[in-house]
């Protein structure tokens, strides 16, 4: 396994932090005292008299479907080092034709970022994070072709583009893109300014990222920012949203036992009769294992891992109790295919362990013979993909540190601990001009957003809302997609579930959000 | 993972116990005080004037090839379904042509049989154990492609057959079927009776060869044996032989941890970030695994498991402290790539270990994600690939019901034991016949053969030793070659080596040991 970060990484931590659970789980359920409706009242935009703009987005709806489908059709894949390139300039080229003034090709040690900016001549500047690139495919998966971006009718859905990148992030972008055009057509200005950061490794665990953002140039635009978003697509397939304010942060690493580094058992697979009088490099590595969790395998058990754990506040705790009411736990348990949550614990509590507990988990076991049958072997090396989720006020570093200690101080210093990747939780206050606005919009849209204190999952949202900027971040937009990392992935085009906007509420939304944080306090 | 014995199962469990552990590991070194002569001496041969019968052998020579290449160009593999009816009917043909009476084809749940008997008149009987079957190939992989039986100049080896079979086993039996058409043409009687059983199953570890050899038609004839052997090639590349009284038994299954049958953690893979609130059958499996063996992964924990294990006796502890004084540690522990042995034992100690020590051993760990980098799931499932080595007087079956019962006592009893296959060890004493003939057949031909009092690797031989037949059984031959189960394997034709025979010195020494057998007390 290399240890390279550029190469193999994170390859599904980058998602965007809904996205990374199984959003239904989330969702689906009943959503109590929430007034939706068929169609966003979008009165806000009314006041402000937007429906050239409206108008902006029906008429060039194809023209931005068939941007989208430009877009899928040019893969752009870090793990494989394919149409990187290629898909980098089309993402600049598409940003000038939105009206960036500024789009400029970042290099890094892996592959290049884009730093882009739109003046408008507003008083508020607002920033974008994009991602350019995707996620590997197996085309034998896919019922239309990945990089085909057909538009195929989706039964109970509508119209959707299925493609590899349609809800991941590329359909998201593209309707962010539409809403300039939109508004520019209109004969409109930006209400607001845009920095725009993207890159081309964020499926592999962006490990180049800070290398971008922290360009002085780069650092100087974003400081003038009332936040950074990443235009997503955030509704349920019934139309519900679910807002998180952060991420917990995630350490990636294997732990490699190996005859060679450890100076005791074979250096290459020999014979399993062997096992008599030869140490075993795959038994060090689960006796190691095991020192690392509670003996029921739930509890972080490495020295000093959690000390910085920040626990729930009071009003995270109630942000959780209320999802509880209003989030069905017997959908989330047939989603996830469970029937006991951890220690036994009850709805709110199972919320209150996803949000809050750092945790180490093992994401794969791999050593020695691994086909059908059995092969009488004993193995010179075995390998544990383990990743750990850190909470505020958690760092990436101090957790890998942690491990590192641990084992040594056990008599596991000889296992290799190579990180993949990883970084640092991220956290954004309600009480935000991005957060607000982001609220405003979707309450006026019909939908009241169930909010919660942080994502489980991860994404680099802490090179934004860490130091030095202290930005805060989050995603945002309506529409519908899935499938992100798997086969047949889709972002829908042209919606029949009233509750659920095709592509053009999407944009819709988007115009939306910049209005409004135009105008927020 | 099947539980069917017959599709997959101890892969590598059923070779000549001599191959089971890299032959050079034993049999490199100083041979301390051993006569070695460039060519047998035959004395015993010239006694009896075996002369006419020499000479058959030389003159067929290229016969003798032609059958072996015929042999190896159909492929015989269980594990695959693939020729196995074809080369039970060829290896039934050929020993038609060697001059066996009978010989019939034995049904069995897998794949058939061979039964065959050989009378000549001798007032004594002896059995053979055939294999017909061959292990599989990745023909990539061969420099030589396996079923060409192509004849290649090995440097400083000789003319060797390369293929798939050439030494496991198809190289040594039809030197001993050259043999006996050897004696057939010198116008000779066979010495003994014949009375043979061969399956084509034993690359899959023998599943149905009880079916064989317990009908009683089968039992009737082995009943009149002066026990039981394999062809085999016993020399190493310096011509030297280690001989094994025995060998351990072995248990080969998996262990398998699932959320389906745990009923906790998911039925399916799910995003890693669940680990929060979610059980993991990955970690349960490590914290079963980690109470199967001391916290330094050597010594077995399970409970009852080795109860039965019979230590080395004062006359077993004697033959290894001869063959450690014979055998030269430092190029054994080159071999296996080794700095220690496990708890820094001795030499004499890490040969007792081996041929004393039950194990539990890890052969594979697979679970969740494999790839190369990571991915961010917790795995619903994860398995434990195991072999335990078995002494006397352990029983396959009891060492199994000890397993599942360590198991359900500390809480582990939802993980699935599937035994893949596995036997119990066999034991024959020196003082038989059949060994007996060995020794003096390899010491005339100036072989002071290492003996050990078993082998670490496991072979079916307890259907011969254990009830009812209660038979000597082993493996003899001179000839050298290797590869077994891996790429190029090889059988040499004509040896460079004078002390190394080729297959017409092969051909002698089975000639031979029929003589010795006739003749042993």
């Amino acid at each position: 396994m290399s240890t390279s970060k550029s190469s193999h990484g994170l390859e599904s931590n980058c998602v965007s932090p809904n996205r990374l659970l199984d959003r239904r789980t989330f969702l689906h359920g009943a959503v109590a005292g929430a007034a939706m409706l068929a169609v966003p009242r979008w009165a806000y935009a009314e006041e402000r008299n937007l429906n050239p703009v409206w108008q902006q987005i029906e008429k060039r709806h194809d023209e931005s479907v068939q941007r989208l489908q430009q877009w899928i059709r040019q893969p752009s894949i870090a793990a494989e080092n394919k149409g990187v390139n290629e898909g980098c300039e089309l993402t600049m080229q598409f940003l000038r034709d939105a009206g960036f003034g500024e789009v400029t090709k970042i290099p890094t040690d892996g592959q290049p970022g884009i730093f882009a900016t739109l003046d408008a001549g507003a008083p508020r500047t607002l920033g974008l994070y994009f991602m350019y690139d995707v996620k590997q495919v197996d085309p034998s998966e896919w019922s239309s072709p990945p990089w085909d971006a057909a538009l195929v009718e989706k039964p109970g859905l509508g119209k959707v583009i299925v493609g590899r990148g349609a809800v991941n992030q590329k359909g998201p972008e593209a309707a962010f893109l539409a809403a300039l055009h939109a508004v520019r057509g209109a004969g409109s200005k930006l209400p607001v300014n845009l920095v725009l950061v993207a890159e081309g490794e964020e499926e592999i665990g962006s490990p180049h990222f800070p290398q971008i953002v922290r360009r002085p140039e780069v650092l100087a635009a974003l400081q003038r920012c009332s936040g950074i978003f990443m235009p997503s697509a955030e509704q349920d397939l019934d139309g519900k949203v679910t807002m998180t304010l952060g991420a917990k942060g995630v350490v990636e690493l294997e732990l490699v036992s190996s005859g060679e580094r450890w100076g005791r058992g074979p250096r290459k697979d020999v014979h399993s009769s062997n096992k008599a009088r030869l140490d075993s490099p795959a038994w060090h590595l689960v006796e190691a294992l095991a020192t690392l969790v509670s003996s029921d395998g739930n509890d972080p058990a490495i020295e000093g891992f959690a000390d910085k754990a920040r626990p729930l506040s009071s009003s995270e705790k109630t942000m959780i109790a209320d999802a509880a009411r209003r989030l069905d736990e017997q959908v989330a348990k047939k989603q996830l295919g469970v029937e006991h949550w951890v220690h036994d614990v009850s709805w709110q509590q199972a919320l209150e362990l996803l949000m809050s507990r750092p945790t180490v988990n093992i994401e794969g076991l791999v050593g020695g013979y691994t086909g059908p049958g059995g092969k009488t072997i004993l193995p010179h090396r075995a390998v544990a993909k383990i990743d750990m989720r850190l909470v505020p006020d958690m760092k990436a570093q101090e957790a890998l540190a942690a491990l590192k200690a641990h084992l040594a101080k056990r008599g596991f210093g000889d296992i290799e601990v190579n990180m993949t990747g990883g970084y640092d939780p991220n956290s954004t206050s309600a009480d935000t001009a991005l957060i607000r606005a982001q609220t405003a919009v979707y309450r006026r849209g019909g939908i009241d957003a169930i909010v919660l204190p942080r994502s489980a999952g991860s994404w680099p949202g802490y090179v934004f809302t860490g130091e030095p900027l202290h930005l805060a971040a989050g995603h945002f937009g309506l529409g519908h997609g899935s499938g992100a990392h798997a086969p047949d992935e889709y972002y829908v085009i042209e919606s029949k579930n009233p509750q659920v906007q095709g592509i053009d509420g999407a944009v819709r939304s988007f115009v939306e959000y910049l209005y409004e944080m135009a105008a927020a306090k």
